[in-house]
C-alpha cells in the first residue's frame, strides 16, 4: 500500500537548499571530485535508486537538488515521495545524463537519503503500532536532532506519519526537571501563561503530586516521564476526574520503546514522545543501481 | 581503563565554531529559550554530564562551547577527554554557574555529545575487536557522514581509535563499480597515476579478476566490496604472489558487522571500513544531572 | 518611575552578535571610516547616551556590541536597560575610550537603539493605555517587522511591556482570509488540530458567524479583524455563552489605535494585535553627547 | 501623473537576493508555513497587490523575489515600477498560481514593499515641496538606515525622487561636531584633502566661523547644522563672497521638515539631508487582494 | 597549436558559485553601478575578450557566471575554454546584450580571467620547459595561494598542465624543517603511516643524512629543499641504490626557476613543486573590446 | 629609515576577521593539520618573521589573528606595523608558544604577510620614484584587485603610501570608452552631476577633444589613458588655459610603469593609477624562521 505525499509533509525548501549547499561543499572542495573526473566526458548512464529493505521514503528534495547543483543536465524522475512507504527492491527514482556528475552527487544524495529515510521508517514503526490500538494517540519527535539538520529531520518524522513537538526553545514553553532548580511548577506555569497566550505550556512531571500542580497551574500538557502504563493511566484519571480531560493533554516520555508505545496508548496518553526517532534510526539502506550506460 | 586524549584526534576548531554557532541559532531563534526565562534570575546550579551507558567520549569541544556561546560566566570542567573509555555512572565534566544559560545550552550540548560518542563507541568496539585478532589491521571510516558533520564525525571515528578513509572527493582517487560504466580500471588507475602523483588511488574490485587489474595497473588500495573472508584470503595471496604485499593495501568493505570484521583481519585485510561507524552508531546515553543549586 | 530589565524581555545573543557584525560590514567596508581616522591616534573621550524624548528603552545589547566589536578598549557602562522608562535628558549609558572607535560605532549603535527604542516606546503607549482599562489584556506585535530584524524587533516589543505574537510561519497556525480560498474553516480547523497538537490555532474572522464556526471547530484564538468594538463585545458574549470563554481567546486586529486600543479592551478582547508596534513605530531621538576629551 | 522607473534607481540585485533570502528563512524555518499547508493541494488563486493610500511605489524586486523563491510556477505581472506614483486603490501588481506559495510569501512581500514604499513616498513629498520653491535643490538622505538594509533604503530613497549622500564610512568623509573633540577642521580638511583627492570632503558647521575654517580649508561641503533659513542665508551669501559658490556645495541638515524644508531651499541650501526619510517613514499601506480562485 | 579543455582540469562549481557571488558584492553594492547606469536602458554592445598577449586560459567559468549574475539576458559565448594556448590578439569569447550589465560585470570577469589565466600561462611555461627535458617529470604547486581563492588556483595550475600538490593540511602529511623543532623524521614517519594508511607522508629534507632517514623511515615523497642539481641527482641514486625507485618520490622545492626547473628534472626529480605558480605569477593583458553597438 | 603606522593605513578589522576565517577553513577542514599534531604536545618554540628581502609591510593584523584564532596562548610581538619599511633580515614580530598551533596558522599568516607586503612593496617604490621629482602628485590603485581581498589589497596600497582610488563602482562615477558605446561625454557628466553631488565624477579621454568635452561638462577628474607624457602635459595646460586647473584633477592610466611615472608626474598629472600595484606585485619574500624550542 503507498502512501502519496502532502506538501505539509515537506521541508522548508530553504532548509534543502542551505543543507545541500553545504554537503556538496563539504565533500567537493577544493579540487573536486578526482574519481569522477576519470570517466569518459561523453560518457551517459541512468541508474536507479533501490531500497534494499522496505520502510518510508524521506529526503527525496536532497536527492533531487543534490544532482541539480552538480550538472542541470541530470534528470531525476522521482517515483516514490516522501512518506512513501517502499518494500525492498522497489525503485525510488530513475537518474540519468552524463556520468560524471551523477558520480559525484551519488554519495551526498545518498547520504540524505538514508537518514531521513531512516527516520521516516522507524516514525512509521512506532506510528503504525501506537494506531493499531489508539488511532487518536500521536508519535511525536523531540529536540533530540541532529545538529544542523533540525528542519529536515522534523520533516522526515512527518514523513513517516509522526508529529512535531516543538520546532526550537523559541516557540513553545517546557519546563523540565532541571527547570525546578530555579523555579516551582506553579510559578512557572502562571508566568508563562502571563507571558506567552496561545502557546504551549507543558511541564513535565516525575509523581502525581506534580501532575496535579501543574494542572491545576493551567498546564497545556503534562509530560510524564518514565513512569509506567499504570501510572500512566491514574494520571489520566486523575485530570479526567479534574475535568481537565482534552484541556491537557498527557504526553509521555522517557525511553519508550516500539513494545511500550502501544502500552502508553491504551493506558490513555495523548501523545508519546520519542527520542529515538531521530537520534537512534538506523539509516534506511538504499543503494544507486545502473540501469543502463552508452556515450552520447 | 583509560585512554588520554591526543591533540590530532579533536576536531578542527573551525568546525566546532561553525556546528555549534548553527546549532544554538537552530534552537533559540528568533524568541529566545522562553523555559530557561522561567527561573530565577539569581539562580545558580551545579550538574554533572553523567554517562548512563560504557562507551567512549567524542565531542566535548562542541558541549563547552555551547555553553560558552551561550554565557562565558558558565564554567565547564572537563574531566574526561575525546578518546576516554568510560563506564556507566561516570561523570564525564561539571558544569557550574547561573542556570538560566545553562538549561539552553543543555540540549544542543547534548545533542553534539551523544552522537558523536555514539560513533566513537560503536568505533571503539570495531577496534577492540579487530585489534584483538590482528594489530595491524586498520577499521576506517566511509563518507557515510551525517550531512553537515563530517569533520566532527571523522574525528568521533579518531576519538574511538579508528582511522579516517579520505575526507572528501576532492583529497583522493577511488574508482568503484558505478564508475566502471564510463572507464575501465586500467585506464583510471593510469590516468589517476598520471594526474596525482603521490595520492592514494584505490579501485573497488569484486573479483579476483578486477584485483589482478587494479594491481598490475598500479593501484595503491584494492578496496575488495562484498567478498567472504575466504576470498579477501585468496585476493591477499594473490597480491603477495606479485610481490605487491605492502605496496597495495586490502580493504574490504561493505556489510561488515561487529562480527565478521575479525575474520577479515585474521584473513589478512589491511584495512576494513566500516559505513556503520558514523551512519548506523547508536547515540551514547548521556544525561545531565544536577548536583546541587541555590541562588547567587 | 523605572522598570528594571528582565532576562526574558532580552533578544537572544545569537541574533544581536549576526545583525551587528552585518551592520557594520555595511558601514566601514571596503576601506574603513575615513573621517574618524582624522582624529588624532591619541585622543580619547567620554560621551553620554542621552534620550531627547520621553520613551522605553531597547537594543542596549546591540549597542555595546557595536563598540565591543570596534575596539575592545571602549568601555560601556549601560544605566537603563532595556525596558527602562526614561524621560527626556536621562542618560542611558557612558561610553569612554579611544575617540576614533567610538565615532565608528556611533551611528550603528544609535541606527539600534532608535530603531528599536522607538517599537519599545510605542508599545509601551499602547500597552499603558490598555492596561489602565483592562489589566489582563494584552498588546500583541505581528509578523510586521522589517526584514531581518524580526528577533530584535520581537525583543523590542517585550521590553515595551507588549507580547509577542507567533515568531514565524513554522510556529502556530492563523487561518487568515486569503487561505479561505482554498479551505474552509472547520476543515482548516481540524485538520490543523490533527497534525499540530498543543499548538495556537487561530482564525481570522470578519463575521460573527465565522465566529462561531471558529469556535465549534475547535480553534483556540479567533482574531476579529476590522471590527467595531460593539462587534467585538457581541463576539465575546457569544463565545462566552457557548461555554468557550478562557478556552478560546478573543484577538481583535486591524488598524486598532492608541485611542481605539482601550475601548477593544473594556468591549473583553483578550488580545490586541497592533502591526504598528513594529511597522509604524517613530524612532526614539536618541543622541551621543560628548561630556569631556582630552589625550591618553 | 505617473514616473517611469529608471535602472539607477533599482538596488542592487545582490542585496535583493540576500535580504529576501533571509527574510523567508526567518519567516519559515524549521518546519514551513504551517496555515498554507492546510489549503488544498489543487487550490489556485489571484491577486492584485493593491495599495490603500497615495504614495511611491519601491520595493517591487524584493516582492518579485520572495514569490520567485517560494514557487517558481507562481507568476507575478508587476504594472508599476518603483518610482512609480500610485494613488489609493491602484494595482500595482498582479500575483497568480498555486495558492500555497501565494500564501507563504505574502507577508514578505509586503514587508518589504511597505516599509520601501513608505521611504520612496516620503522622499517625494520632501523632493516635491522643495522641487516647487528650488527646482536645483536636492533631498538627501543620511546614513540612519535601518540595519541590514541600507542599500534597499537608499534605492527607495532614489524612488522617492532623492539623492543618496554616502553610502557608508568608507566612501566620503564628514568631520561632525563629535569629531572635533580630537581633530580641528583646517588640520582634518588638509588631512582628508591629502589622503583622499577627489573625494568629497564635508564638514558640519554650526557657526558662521567653522563655515569659514571649512571653506578656506578647502572642503567640498558645508553641513549646516540645527540652523535657521535666515543663517543659512548667511552662510551661502558669505561662501558667494568668497569666490567659492558652486566649489564648496552648502548642506543643510538636522531636524528638518517639511515645511522648513522649502524655506532652506529658498535660503539657498544645495543639499537638504533628511534622517527621517529613512528613520522615520511610515509604511505605506499595501495589501494583497483576491481576484478569484479556483482549483487546478 | 590549441589544447582542448578537460573537466578534471575545471574548477568545482561551488567555488565558482561563492568567489563570485563575494566578488559582485564587493564591487557594487550599496548602491550599485553608478556609471553604468548613466548608458540609455536601449543600449546594446558586442564584445570580445581579447588577449593582449600569448598564453593559456583560465577563469572562464568565473568571467561567465558573473555576467549570468549581473543580468541573465547577457549571452556569452565562450571560444577558448580553459587550458586553451591563446595568442596575443585572440578572442577568448564573445559577449552581447544589454550594455549596462555588461558593463558592471567587466571588471570582476577580468578580474579573474587575468589571474587565473596569469597562473596557467606561468605554469604552462614551467612544465612545457620540464617536459622538453623529461617528460615524466611533473610541475607542482603549493599552498602558496591567494587567501579565499585556492580552489581557483589550483584549477588554474591543472589548466596550464601543472599538478597538484595536496589541496591543503588536511589532506596529506608534509613534515617540514619547523616541524623538527617538535619530532624526530623517523618517529614522525612511523606516526603518519600509522594514523593516516594511503595518505603521501612526505618529509622535507636538507641533507643526505635526512634522506636516508626518511626513506628508511617510509617516507613516500622525500622534498629537497633548496638542493643544487647536483645534490638532487645523488639523492635520486642513494634512493635508487636502496631499492625505493618509484616507491619513493623526489620532490625539489624551494626557489625554482624557469632556467633551473629542467635541470632538476634532467637530475631525476620526479616532482618539481614552484611557490611561484600562484604568488608570483603576473597577471595575463587581457580586454573586453567593443565590437559593435546600438540600441534595442 | 622607518616609518611608523598610522590607524588609516589599516583595514577595517571586520575584512581581516572574514579573510581570516575563510583561510584557516580553507587549509584544515575537514580533519585538521596532520602534520602539526605529529610534533610532541609539549613541544614549544619561538620564531621570528623575517623578511627575505628590503621591502614594505602590510598584512600585519592578518597574521596575529591566524595564529589568535589557531590557539590563543601562541604570543605575536610584532615589532614592525604596516607601512614599516624593513631591509632583507629584519625581523618583523617574535611569535612564542606551543609548537603545534604555530605550525597550523604559519602558511595561512604568510600568504596574507607576503601577498599584502608585496603590494606595499610596489607601491612605495612607485610613491617614491614619483615623489622624488613630484611631492604632490598621488599613486593610485585601481579596481584591479583580488577577488575578494579588495578592502586589505587596499589598505596594502595605503601602507606603502599609495592613494585609494574609488572602492568600488557604487562609490563613485568613471565613464570609460565602453560607457561611450550607450552615452556620450557631456550627457553622462551632467546626468552624473545631478544624481550625484559631491561625488567624484570622471571621465577617461583617449583625445584632446575628449578632455575638452569633459571639463566642459563639469567633471571632477580626466583619466588620461595610454597619452605620452608630452600629451599629459597638453592637457595640463589646456585645462589650465581654460581656469580650472585644481577643479579638474589629471589623472594618468594605462600600462603606467616605474619608469615613466615620474616623467607622467613632471608632466603635470595630479593622480597617476598603476594596476599594477595589486595585480603584478610579487609576494614579498618573508619567512618564518626557528629562534629556539624546547618542551613546556
Amino acid at each position: 500500500m503507498a502512501y502519496t505525499s502532502e506538501p505539509w509533509v515537506e521541508p522548508p525548501i530553504q532548509a534543502v537548499h542551505e543543507a545541500v549547499r553545504r554537503a556538496l561543499e563539504e565533500d567537493v572542495l577544493p579540487i573536486g571530485d578526482l574519481s569522477a573526473a576519470l570517466v569518459a566526458e561523453s560518457a551517459r548512464a541512468r541508474f536507479a535508486f533501490v531500497s534494499r529493505r522496505d520502510g518510508v521514503v524521506a529526503g527525496s528534495r536532497c536527492a533531487i537538488e543534490a544532482f541539480a547543483v552538480c550538472d542541470p543536465r541530470v534528470e531525476v524522475d522521482w517515483l516514490r515521495p516522501d512518506a512513501s512507504r517502499v518494500s525492498a527492491g522497489d525503485q525510488l527514482a530513475l537518474v540519468g545524463g552524463p556520468l560524471a556528475p551523477i558520480l559525484t552527487a551519488e554519495r551526498t544524495a545518498l547520504n540524505f537519503l538514508c537518514h531521513l529515510s531512516g527516520i521516516a521508517t522507524l516514525t512509521r514503526s512506532f506510528v503504525d503500532a501506537v494506531r493499531a490500538v489508539s488511532p487518536e494517540t500521536r508519535v511525536l519527535d523531540t529536540r533530540k536532532t541532529t545538529p544542523g539538520l533540525r528542519a529536515l529531520e522534523k520533516a522526515a518524522v512527518r514523513a513517516g506519519g509522526g508529529t512535531n513537538h516543538r520546532g526550537s526553545l523559541s516557540e513553545a514553553v517546557l519546563v523540565k526537571d532541571n527547570h525546578l532548580a530555579g523555579v516551582a511548577i506553579t510559578d512557572a506555569v502562571a508566568t508563562a501563561r502571563r507571558r506567552w497566550p496561545g502557546r504551549m505550556v507543558e511541564v513535565e512531571c516525575e509523581s502525581l503530586e506534580q501532575v496535579i500542580e501543574a494542572t491545576d497551574a493551567g498546564a497545556s500538557v503534562v509530560m510524564l516521564d518514565n513512569m509506567k502504563p499504570a501510572q500512566v493511566a491514574e494520571c489520566v484519571a486523575l485530570i479526567a476526574s479534574k475535568g481537565a480531560a482534552g484541556r491537557v493533554l498527557v504526553e509521555v516520555s522517557g525511553g519508550v520503546t516500539i513494545d511500550t508505545a502501544p502500552e502508553f496508548a491504551i493506558a490513555g496518553a495523548d501523545l508519546i514522545s520519542v527520542g529515538a526517532l531521530t537520534h537512534l534510526a538506523p539509516v534506511l539502506d538504499i543503494g544507486l543501481d545502473l540501469l543502463s550506460n552508452g556515450a552520447s
